[in-house]
């Protein structure tokens, strides 16, 4: 395919003359554009560029098509298994430039959006019209970020993850193809369902450069409080017994003690060191408080302390920056070290005794690593807050992450609930999927077969 | 690849010597397993087979594989779009034994079982254990041939679609390699979405031998009504102003005065003749109160007559018996007629102006078509009663047809919320998506590639 024409370098001329400025091998946005918000080891792009809009996307891909330069969908950043890391070289294509929210449509409850607009930009945006868009991953991330890791978060347990709130997309192919899945009715029968299929894909199939997502009406009221428990037990079963009479609460998020001192010193807060539920109620009036009590007898019985339901916007706005300010508040706790966040999942009827094993092996490792997770869905994160230079430590880190995994996925769970595989999980994703990798494999190569879109995420061999 | 040893005779031994009666070529049975409950032309298998097992399905795709004979997973033969019909010849495999529901899980509200279970077959195992399965399109389908169709129905305004409720299956590809998506864990993001891509696909990428499903803990109180309007306007702009409000409504569906006429004769009713919404609140006693005040309120300022709402479950069956019958009514309504229901689904801000131009379509057609639908997803179907040997009925039919799905397709909507694609619509895929079917073709050859599961249906040159 390459011919003399073709090279490297060649390429690289093309899409200067492309994008002027917007083609940079600038070596601090290089160094910038290999890394993300995880533990693994950056390395960076051979280039950047900044389309602004789907037509520049398609213009990129078809000149490094052409040459087989590996492109690499760059959101802001923020992934945690180095999606964004250019594994094998290549350009990154940073799309936080099409920031365009394109049309809101009040009346059907959805918006159309380029793929660079973040996800509080969009709320923001939302704020005065009294709707607003649920998927929340605590970071600032882009919408096609988050399509593209199946991001979800506290929310999810009431809204659904990204894979239930998109409802169409824009993708550009690695050689430049452009194309539409879904459409803004609710649902349709037509098809493969190519939406789901890109949702999730980590850029390995396709760039996407549009979304139509749907959209909430602001509910009358909104409840929120904190409750702390005499141990962690009594707040895992607090939050299983919840799910299973089919409460519809919005948000119900644990921090065990370890988190819990951890956002205390960060954000300057004084809440008891001791297991937490931070919980939400969206709903009516009477709805809410209805529900609110419901959960308040679940917590009693099970060794909660004194809830204090608020509906004010700035006392939640406090709780919820807090919840949001984990990752920056582990950090502090440890200066100087490097998180690595697990992401387990598991069905919630092995939720206790997978949190409570967990919690006795970080003891036993020697870890300082706080839990943390969307309890609601089965979903928590371990929060390993390492020194990379300590050897030592780094492998009692991966050897606690090995049985981490074999624990959940022995019970019917998931390495991954939101964060993905990237490059960290791709043997798990093996260990989990197995009989499944060879048939994702047969769709990768049909669908990029020169293996330019973001190759080295999500598969040993690939 | 096909030798001498493998003709379709010895394959047809091999079946025979693996089911023993099990594999048939009578023609009673091959006659029942060339026709579905549409208005396409039947068309009868070579043969029929009945697996007990996953693994019986494995040994009968080698077996099929190795000699290039088509495979036609069948359920109960209720699709509508030719699904089921053998376009090619080939072997119809009716999953319809494997009717084992392996496993309840109450703690995390999911099920397993083989694709063969009937929807009213689960929910009959279910009822006594305070859980049910909310998909409901009507007919009593099997689980994997709902599957298979992305099939919704009544519930989905609330609960989702079958793309929202199937957390895992199990499923045969073409050569009989088995394997197994998803899982237990309520999200995951490990890898594809293979779960998705084989949802909706109409057994074209494989066959559906087990899924794992999502459960719902039955609500405390259910609430449901009839509500006649003054004209056709008024009742879908109550449909509209109740989803646009957020209310959390779990049935609410559409019948035209043509329809309620057609229900009234045929289960000994009397509505008034007038367009009128059957409707279902699912929740706490008091929240369900709340709801029906607040829709009958909306109601009530779009011309709504009187609501008698009911929680009395015999009461409540009558009315969804009623509203389920209505393929049966409508048959009655032109007795020797065929059916052919039409499956747009539109966003709701376009769904009363979709209604109404439809509406007056069918008058000015000359056609006997009552309306009914899945209005709060936007969706409705025209029930066009048929006499197949009229030419002049059929040419001003298909007429229509062409006319609805165009407009609906220019309201941002799509041909088929429901009923899928199949032989029927298969030209309205290219209309509707023709910039990704050849995405979609070349997936379907990278995992079918040599056209073995299911031809004929989907795309138009397959």
């Amino acid at each position: 395919m390459s011919t003399a024409a073709n090279t490297r370098e060649v390429a690289f001329t093309q899409l200067g003359t492309l994008l002027g400025d917007r083609f940079t091998t600038n070596p601090t946005l290089l160094e910038q554009h290999g890394r993300d918000e995880g533990h693994l080891a950056p390395s960076p792009p051979e280039a950047v560029v900044f389309p602004n809009s789907t037509s520049d996307v398609r213009e990129i891909a078809k000149i490094c098509f052409k040459c087989g330069i590996p492109m690499i969908p760059y959101g802001v950043g923020t992934s945690l298994e180095g999606q964004v890391i250019p594994a094998r070289g290549g350009v990154s294509i940073d799309l936080s430039r099409m920031d365009r929210i394109l049309k809101v449509n009040l009346q059907d409850l959805d918006a159309q959006l380029e793929s660079g607009v973040t996800r509080r930009q969009l709320n923001e945006h939302l704020r005065d019209q009294g709707v607003f868009f649920p998927v929340d991953p605590g970071a600032n991330a882009t919408l096609g970020g988050m399509a593209s890791t199946r991001a979800s978060g506290t929310n999810s347990v009431l809204y659904g993850t990204m894979r239930d709130n998109v409802l169409g997309l824009t993708v550009v192919m690695s050689d430049g193809r452009v194309l539409k899945t879904g459409g803004r009715a609710r649902k349709s029968a037509a098809g493969y369902d190519l939406t789901a299929l890109f949702i999730g894909a980590e850029g390995t199939l396709g760039i996407i450069t549009e979304l139509t997502v749907r959209l909430y009406g602001r509910q009358e009221a909104i409840s929120a409080a904190a409750c702390a428990f005499a141990d962690l037990e009594g707040a895992v079963n607090t939050v299983i017994e919840t799910i299973q009479m089919g409460i519809p609460i919005a948000r119900i998020e644990l921090l065990d003690e370890v988190q819990i001192d951890a956002v205390n010193r960060f954000s300057k807060l004084n809440y008891p060191l001791k297991p937490t539920l931070f919980l939400e109620f969206h709903g009516s009036t009477a709805g809410v408080k209805e529900q609110s009590e419901a959960v308040s007898v679940i917590a009693d019985e099970n060794g909660g302390g004194e809830f204090n339901w608020t509906t004010k916007e700035e006392e939640r706005r406090v709780l919820w920056r807090a919840r949001h300010d984990v990752a920056y508040a582990c950090k502090a706790l440890r200066p100087g070290s490097k998180i690595w966040a697990t992401d387990v999942c598991v069905p919630i009827s092995r939720l206790a005794e997978c949190v409570l094993q967990t919690r006795h092996d970080i003891d036993q490792s020697n870890l300082i690593a706080p839990i943390v997770g969307h309890v609601g869905d089965g979903n928590f994160h371990v929060v390993m807050l390492l020194r990379t230079e300590d050897g030592d430590e780094m492998a009692r880190a991966h050897a606690f992450n090995e049985r981490l995994v074999a624990r959940a996925l022995e019970m019917g769970g998931t390495s991954t609930g939101e964060h993905g595989i990237g490059i960290g999980k791709r043997e798990k994703l093996m260990q989990e999927h197995g009989d499944a990798v060879p048939l994702m494999l047969t769709i990768k190569q049909a669908l990029d077969p020169t293996n330019v879109m973001n190759p080295g995420k999500l598969f040993v061999d690939c």
